[in-house]
């Protein structure tokens, strides 16, 4: 019965849809002209997938503060430039100094066999001589947080949760809670070391980083994520009843008082009369140091910057500015995007709307606005000319946009979220197998024309996305 | 037309197996009863993977002369005897050292990344060093051989060449060569080291390892295998147009005068008429060191094992004598096959049939006896019995069996070859990906119920193969 309801209501909703589009009249014929030309030069051109080529052959790996990030930021600046943005600059982002070092886990009881581990980003190191402790399993970071005080003395603690594989990327949020959490309440437990099953959906036999967090007045302990085939064979081996011995080292090394420094790179394909206010279409430019980042946010950096390349080939600049941010260190905790917020506190009114890609691996299939009620009216005009792309409009408003555009949106900048397939990604994410072979050629196209689309019409309608 | 004339063949084949398996009748009622028994107890068996978990939760990776060996050695001994043979020994075997060392490759010029690299087996070293060379890049193992004598002086050579991934595993062959001559035919034309694309259908950061050769008289230079993307990566930098310079060292240590000792593992069901005579079921013990070797040959160890327990389990012993040979080093040349072969050269007449695993992930599809005409009928008798697994009777008689059992064939036992489901299996080949997580669990239960009806069939009917 209530399925029934739910049924009702989503019909009555997707009728309105269709016929409010048959009224509202965003853009002219002339623009609609445009707008189509637009799609179809997106839809025909392997631009996208070109700077991808470019900037994991040419750059590769760009952690915040790394000689990578810094070619990466010298090669974003060039490929604007190449690709016809009107003005393209850099805003200085710093940040603590993070190495990796090398990972090294083996097994000591009751059956030595060696792992393949991988280093959380921000971990302290082991020290030369490594760790040698016993295991004490946890299948959740909430198992964890039930054990006793001083239960782990001395020991390592192991977390094998596993997430699942959602087309939304959606059993990452379950799973990554003791990526972050887990050293810290191990370390409250009296643990020496902490060790996690990878937050990734693959059966690879490499470990997938990611950010984890210290605590003030808590011993930070090393922590490194297992890859998942080690992790199942750790089980495994607690299966057996017997005492699990494990032997860590990492060699990672952790300076907060060192800074490095890094930038934002921003470029602009200039308003022809409102160029002050301007549409943001934001990626981040650094990746981690294990893979060349050709998804993440390879993908971002390349499809923001072809859309914005392919507006600049039109006869004529949209009314308003069309702004592509290329975020330093997002992968280290929105760092990058934090600072830009300080250096752009007097103009975020002018960030009419924003849009960002840092996940998935495939077509966008639905998108859902976050604008104010009066404007959706104008959203359904797009919606309808995204729709044969296989985009759907979600009858939700709630689009609170998503990674480095958080704070933006927070601040009161409308946003747009376009979902895409990501049943994939996270098989990669954070890993040495975030290449280039694994960007989906086919997607890139629709990705890109979609991005083109929403961008010249909120740059070129001047509708006031906050009503 | 032509076409046309080897489908009415084909036909013809077909429908003479279909009347002749009426009418053939190798097994009387008892043994139908029984051997259908057997099918039913090995698809409700959960036994080959469990066999296959243990061998990779308490050994794991095993290469020859390694511990890992020497646990394999007595661990399938101690297996065999709780899976009730009535005879297990073990046959020494000896072969020299190597030992991988470490592995570190990186794109020098023109755009300095990291590459992941694996030695190939056999291998010999960089020194600590390592080498650092401009590099020629050929597509195949062929155009390398046309380069100009000399042409490669103080260079590096790089074949690309990439399997493709086919069923039967017939994409190796046209690749594999390059991993076995050329470093020899590099060196020849005076190169200093030697790197290829990893053999292996995968997208993954892994290199794939497996043997490599040396020539009298030819310098030994250093030899490893790109992963895939790697690979790519290398390439993409090539269309680039310039010098391309790559940094490459290993501490592969090998020493042709320094001997490891191994064993082949045997295991008997003792037959209750004929125990002299017997039915090889063959696999190899040994696995690189990268992986646990759960798929090569953990499934090939498994399922052997899983059959014969589940002969031993029936009120009485076949006729024949059952043999479970685990052969060592196979991976380094078919060292335990040939020495096999050398101890048992007086009673290669009393194998009378034999079949071997070493490749293929998945279901059986396809029988392919190797026998003398006559029986050739019973062999249809059995393909009957299987046909309902899925497998069909294929019209050849040409099995030769394959890896270890090659010697032994090539001897005159005759042989069965079964075909299985290989897709994916090049995927983890001779990698680090090769664990217990691959194991396809569906198709376990009708492997090794087609392994018992074979083996069965054979032990039990008496039947001369060689007839």
């Amino acid at each position: 019965m209530y399925q029934q309801v739910i049924k009702k209501i989503g019909l009555g909703i997707t009728l309105s849809l269709a016929f409010t589009s048959v009224w509202a009249n965003t853009l002219n014929e002339t623009q609609l002209k445009e707008i189509n030309g637009l799609k179809n030069a997106a839809l025909n051109s392997t631009l996208a997938y070109e700077i991808d080529e470019s900037l994991t052959t040419e750059v590769g790996a760009r952690m915040i503060g790394s000689k990578g990030d810094k070619l990466a930021i010298k090669w974003a600046q060039a490929k604007m430039k190449s690709l016809g943005f009107d003005k393209v600059w850099t805003e200085d982002v710093t940040y603590i100094t993070w190495e990796r070092g090398m990972a090294e886990a083996r097994i000591l009881a009751p059956y030595p066999q060696k792992m393949v581990v991988l280093a959380l980003g921000g971990s302290v190191g082991t020290g030369e001589q490594g760790i040698k402790a016993l295991v004490v399993h946890f299948e959740s970071l909430n198992d964890l947080q039930n054990a006793k005080a001083g239960s782990l003395d001395g020991k390592i603690a192991f977390i094998s949760k596993r997430m699942t594989r959602e087309i939304d990327g959606s059993g990452y949020g379950p799973a990554v809670g003791g990526r972050g959490a887990g050293a810290v309440v191990a370390a409250e437990k009296g643990a020496i070391g902490f060790i996690l099953r990878s937050i990734g959906s693959d059966n690879n036999r490499v470990g997938h980083t990611g950010m984890m967090r210290y605590k003030e007045g808590v011993k930070k302990i090393p922590a490194a994520a297992l890859s998942n085939p080690d992790a199942d064979l750790l089980v495994n081996q607690f299966k057996r009843g017997k005492p699990v011995e494990v032997y860590l080292k990492l060699t990672s090394q952790r300076k907060d008082d060192v800074a490095v420094t890094s930038a934002n790179v921003i470029g602009e394909i200039t308003g022809s009369e409102n160029p002050e206010e301007f549409v943001v279409l934001g990626a981040h430019l650094d990746s981690w140091d294990v893979g060349t980042g050709a998804l993440d946010d390879g993908i971002g950096v390349s499809v923001t910057m072809a859309a914005a390349s392919l507006i600049a080939k039109l006869p004529q600049r949209p009314k308003r500015s069309i702004r592509v941010i290329l975020f330093a260190g997002e992968e280290v905790g929105l760092v990058g995007a934090n600072q830009y917020m300080e250096k752009n506190s007097k103009n975020l009114d002018k960030h009419v709307i924003g849009v960002e890609w840092d996940f998935a691996n495939g077509r966008i299939y639905d998108m859902r606005p976050g604008v104010g009620p009066q404007s959706l009216n104008n959203i359904r005009d797009l919606a309808k000319l995204i729709a044969p792309m296989g985009v759907s409009l979600n009858p939700q408003n709630n689009g609170r946009g998503s990674s480095d555009i958080r704070p933006l949106v927070s601040a009161g900048m409308p946003a747009m979220n376009f979902s895409a397939n990501g049943l994939d990604y996270f098989d990669y994410h954070h890993t040495e197998n975030d290449t280039l072979d694994k960007v989906d050629q086919e997607a890139l196209p629709q990705i890109t024309a979609v991005y083109a689309m929403f961008a010249y019409f909120a740059a070129q309608s001047g509708v006031d996305f906050r009503k």
